[in-house]
């Protein structure tokens, strides 16, 4: 196969602006590598006038990126436009009825609409390709569905938004609380438009949902994720959780169970010694566990021009050679929809809590830890000026059951002066 | 496609049967993500009768791996028994002539006859993949050739041979001597047949150079590595990198320059605090650098059944949906021949003497690093018990000539009471 593979490139943001300067500045080894040409003849955007640049005279311009999908000269469209909804749905959809296969960085569309696009997608016998839409430049889509295809995937871990890796990083380097860095880095412009998405987990966990469906097998359940920001994480959290070994992550974890797919986005602590306990800043982190590999790490860029248009361009070039896999890695009418099961997998936690100092208070509290089941592997105490003394517990392995049942009778004693706080230690 | 992808097996050691063990375990996974059966037909060993702790009773049996390659029944074959010679050649030969694709873990047989082996599979209009020859279960080859292949490629950097890894690892923690760790390492069968296969740097070689070729578009030159194992490392080194920051590791580096082509597998010291500086024991770690990705990192299980089978099905998976590359990421007939360029790319070194203790000694030293264009960054005097001190310089960037230059120098001196030691510092 020699004929050019003609792209429509739907967006012209960071994003589609680095396609095309990819595209323009390595015709040459792309062409060696596909062995065939790889050409923009199309692209649509919401301005035409706007000056990105780069040069886009020797392409077709399309103001819908709808009729940008149906043109006759395309044969695979990028959709680099985002929105879970409208034009980025529509687009998507236009360009599977018309027969093309899409390459998308858009995780909203995709852990919200996956099933069915991957429908539309085999129906049409084509596919959607969305490397760029989980951890940037790490081929993260493409090592879970391809390198590993041949284990039982036990278990996903990963760092997978920058910013809140950043976020939780500084504040733990210049001492700062979780307001004055949110603030610092909203104004830096490194938040998306809406933060909440970010600090939310809201964007990690689209991510963890599309990876979970490759790994087992499942429709992607983006309401399956059990969902907790970083808003919550302190300063002390931070520092108390150092002290013990630990450091804090917004942590995604996707593991099945015989009571079926967990899913979770939240903050955890994790061995400050591991390879995800010393990932700082803004770099993304994905562990992938399978039975017969082990454990594979992962670490790159998750979000930026180059990698994220590296990601696409690596499905592009997929496609170019002619590998075509199904959107999740197997056919979508194949994919099950797994039972939700959260707090399956038992783990230790860390517990931080506020203990007036008085005879018996460490007593109460630990016999009600002993009555709901739940074994305490280490403790500390530490020096106080006021009346009530900071306890650090670290349980050995319990769910979350047993733990909540015992946090909320620990009110009842007296002896507890402000809400505890419990976070899960995941093994890494 | 729905007829079963029918599996030739040639070696039944360690990899073979956990690759006999994952086909088993798992066909109902295989079946549902490849679209297909993927079965084994035929296997070939030395050794007929003999228990393997995996039942073959399904399966034809080949005295000959020959015979295996040319069967009707046989869509891939599986190349597992190693050598770079003999029956591993003349199996791959024999199957790519009968008309079948290759599935290899043979590093050395790549490394050395992969140019020959690349162009008799693309006259047969079929493809060798080798995952499993490179860093064990990590997809780095895949991840390469595929996940960025929209990328211009600028470095490979790669602790690729576990055992190497172990033994410096633990020199560092137990205070041992190479030959200790060496001695005990081997005890233990951590070790190839031959040991100078790992120790002297090898069978790492061999992967860099096959990284080499689909990272830069060249026919694979196992002879242009510039090799050095890592028996000349002591734990003096170790101990004085270790007092600096710095970690000594067995490097693998491929990049291009305009001279030409640096491959070097030679130890070198990394920051104790980078991802390669904390790679301790026997497990691997890759990075590729690429103009529009920047750095990702791997990291897992260099060697074993279980990662090794991994990889080697992840191929077959490949092949069972469909998907082909060129055996080297682009037509065999379109890899160039690179000139190989050894100390084509500068950096800054440590160099460990020792010197009479006596006045004008470093003055003498220092005038000579200067008047070869070596700038020292930073300089050490340890304490002493002797007549001579030693001395620890860490220069800032340099070629290795300039260095070599006035390493030779520092005999005449008459202050130098020991040959120096150079190691590279690689930036990573």
């Amino acid at each position: 196969m020699t004929d050019p593979l003609r792209i429509g490139l739907a967006g012209l943001g960071t994003v589609g602006v680095g396609i095309v300067r990819i595209v323009q500045s390595h015709a040459e080894l792309l062409a060696a590598r596909a062995g065939r040409p790889v050409q923009i003849t199309a692209v649509s955007a919401r301005s035409k006038g706007k000056d990105r640049g780069v040069d886009l005279s020797a392409y077709a311009w399309e103001d819908d990126p709808v009729d940008l999908a149906g043109r006759d000269d395309v044969d695979v469209v990028i959709e680099v436009m985002g929105g879970h909804d409208g034009p980025a749905k529509d687009t998507t959809e236009a360009a599977l009825a018309a027969g093309k296969d899409v390459v998308s960085a858009n995780k909203a569309l995709l852990a919200i609409h996956g099933q069915a696009l991957a429908e539309a997608a085999e129906a049409a016998g084509r596919v959607i390709r969305f490397e760029a839409a989980v951890a940037g430049g790490i081929p993260v889509v493409k090592t879970l569905t391809e390198g590993l295809a041949a284990n039982e995937i036990t278990r996903i871990v990963g760092v997978m938004n920058g910013s809140c890796n950043y976020i939780l990083t500084r504040m733990e380097d210049a001492g700062l609380t979780y307001q004055e860095v949110f603030d610092e880095a909203n104004g830096l412009g490194y938040l998306e438009a809406d933060p909440e998405l970010d600090v939310g987990g809201i964007d990690a966990a689209h991510k963890l949902a599309l990876l979970a469906s490759i790994a087992f097998g499942t429709q992607v359940n983006f309401d399956g994720v059990a969902l907790e920001g970083i808003g919550s994480v302190t300063i002390d959290d931070i520092r108390q959780a150092a002290d013990m070994g630990y450091k804090i992550k917004l942590l995604g974890v996707a593991q099945m169970s015989g009571r079926g797919l967990e899913q979770r986005m939240q903050p955890c602590l994790v061995p400050d010694t591991s390879p995800l306990g010393q990932l700082a800043g803004g770099t993304n982190m994905v562990m992938l566990e399978g039975d017969a590999v082990g454990q594979i790490v992962m670490r790159g860029a998750g979000a930026g021009e180059g990698p994220t248009a590296s990601a696409v361009m690596g499905d592009v070039m997929d496609l170019a050679r002619g590998l075509r896999v199904s959107t999740f890695g197997q056919p979508a009418s194949s994919l099950r929809k797994a039972r939700p099961a959260q707090g399956a997998v038992p783990a230790p936690y860390y517990l931080r809590l506020k203990l007036l100092d008085k005879p018996g208070a460490l007593a109460k509290v630990a016999t009600i830890l002993g009555d709901a089941g739940v074994s305490i592997d280490r403790m500390r105490q530490y020096d106080h000026a006021d009346t009530a003394a900071p306890v650090l517990i670290v349980t050995h392995r319990t769910t979350r059951t047993a733990l909540d049942e015992a946090v909320a009778r620990f009110e009842g004693t007296g002896v507890v002066t402000a809400p505890p706080v419990a976070i899960r230690i995941e093994a890494v």
